[in-house]
């Protein structure tokens, strides 16, 4: 997660120069900054280097990222009348850029000899989209979400309805551009308790699932989300990806064998190449019991020093057990 | 939680020509707020207004809050050798306004004629004040305290037992000024998985629960904590207070009949009367099979409407039994 991005030097380099918005929408950037990890750390998988929120501005909310500040959205839809100003998007028109990414990804992949790594695309789960499309942006008390959710959960449910009508057609056009394997984020999930998150969150999440199908295999990453998982392995998702708040063994525990894809705390490649080793030994042996897809728990660190990244890929490459099939 | 706060008129208007740090440092002023949701709702607790940062304002590290930013700390301490620049402090010299603020409030209480309100001090957690000390104000990845609880433990270690101690002195000298309980907010621990939160923050958590003793009952509270509960419930502290996302039913399936505090969500208190009301009732089923003392699960949101925040306490009273001793 995020193994693209401000840790690596080279794309620090593209960065310097241009906003983050303008290398996403930019199909070239987006493709080059997607495959400067794979480049430099042969990850089995590279993931699109995009934003769970482009999705708003083809919907016509505006969306801006400043430096330092994080997502701002210009035109918040905070309650039931606010629906109407939100645009029915003409996904390949707005959000074509993205696909041509894929594309470029998948060519690159191609011609560097690279044809083993599996191209993920992504989306972010309604929920977690509107808890900024409500907000405006990143949000210390969420409380506009959270109070229309309480107030008008079914005018709420109307806007993660539409969202992920958007988002059925944005993951589509990524399958069809050459997308392998899709994960859904839902970072904010952790707001709501259970029971909550089956009532307000859910039905958006089964309604993007249905529409996928079978196509590519599917991931579900939640973060902070130890008292959801009861409801999660229920998903009809290929594999659940966690945070490193539980050990797998725990995760497991709750969910049986499903394939689980996770979760070395990102901090911890804030310290040593040996610890770092040590640690994935250990992640290694908490995986057991059900397929593994090793990963961090959360986006990689900013500034994670490269070599701790590369001592994470390498161990797992060491000590880890290739998927059956792989060679 | 933050009972006190934002979300009353009578205290904005007071905040209205003051810092936030002038009203905590004014014992007059900082018992004003204290009281005044007290004399509003009529709660069984007046929780002191303060912060929980004060204390590293007299440890010299210097804490400012900007309006919308936040708490800012002047000098971090980011690694072992930072440690030579914190101070030793007289408590009393240094913190004596929080006393003076406690033995106002304890007056105010008689005078107007609230004698069963109890008078609740707290203090942070070692960890979650180091969470600010070390990344200097809030932070987004909070890599400077991960990064150094990976690559020195026992210099963090060394920093957590030196908060440790002037939180003791603190806390001691709260009893001394009238804080019949006290409570402990670990906001910051669920950074940790279980087995980081037993060694890092759980050794400074228990130097100061030993030093406390038994003088006052003791509440500990865990944000976001599902995954610490299997700990947690080790502490000796009289209740653990917990955040909204399990149902209580949930946390004592772990904790069994220990006394519980929460943990209503916040947001629900953005709906009406009536949802607050109907929530009140499930909360309280949920907390029975053992001691439950009715909160929210976080601090009150300061966009809170007044008469939501009344509902909660109005219903709460009507709803709820009284504990045993009480008339």
């Amino acid at each position: 997660m995020r193994q693209a991005g401000r840790h690596l030097p080279e794309y620090r380099e593209i960065l310097a120069t241009r906003t983050f918005l303008e290398v996403c929408s930019t199909p070239e950037l987006a493709a080059e900054v997607t495959l400067q990890p794979v480049r430099r750390y042969r990850v089995d998988a590279a993931i699109l280097f995009a934003d769970i929120l482009l999705i708003l501005d083809a919907m016509g909310a505006g969306l801006t990222f400043a430096k330092g500040v994080g997502p701002r959205i210009a035109r918040p839809v905070r309650r039931r009348q606010d629906l109407e100003n939100l645009q029915q998007p003409d996904v390949e028109a707005t959000l074509g850029y993205v696909f041509d990414a894929l594309r470029e990804v998948a060519r690159g992949l191609k011609t560097e000899g690279l044809h083993d790594t599996t191209l993920v695309g992504f989306a972010g789960t309604p929920w977690t989209v509107a808890a900024y499309l409500v907000e405006g942006g990143t949000s210390k008390y969420h409380d506009n979400l959270l109070g229309w959710s309480y107030r008008d959960p079914a005018g709420l449910r109307e806007l993660l309805d539409r969202l992920a009508d958007v988002t059925i057609e944005y993951l589509l056009g990524q399958i069809d551009a050459g997308a392998q394997a899709l994960q859904l984020f839902d970072s904010w999930g952790a707001l709501l308790d259970e029971e909550r998150w089956q009532q307000v969150a859910r039905p958006s999440v089964e309604r993007i699932l249905d529409a996928l199908g079978d196509k590519v295999p599917t991931l579900f990453y939640i973060r902070h989300g130890a008292h959801l998982l009861n409801t999660l392995k229920q998903l009809p998702v290929n594999a659940l990806s966690v945070d490193w708040r539980q050990p797998l063994s725990a995760v497991r525990k709750v969910v049986g064998d499903k394939p689980l894809q996770g979760n070395l705390d990102p901090g911890a490649l804030l310290s040593t190449p040996e610890e770092v080793r040590s640690r994935v030994k250990t992640l290694l042996q908490e995986g057991q019991g059900g397929a593994h897809i090793v990963n961090l728990g959360h986006g990689v660190l900013p500034m994670t020093p490269v070599e701790n990244a590369s001592a994470f890929v390498r161990a797992v490459a060491e000590l880890g057990q290739p998927f059956p099939g792989d060679d």
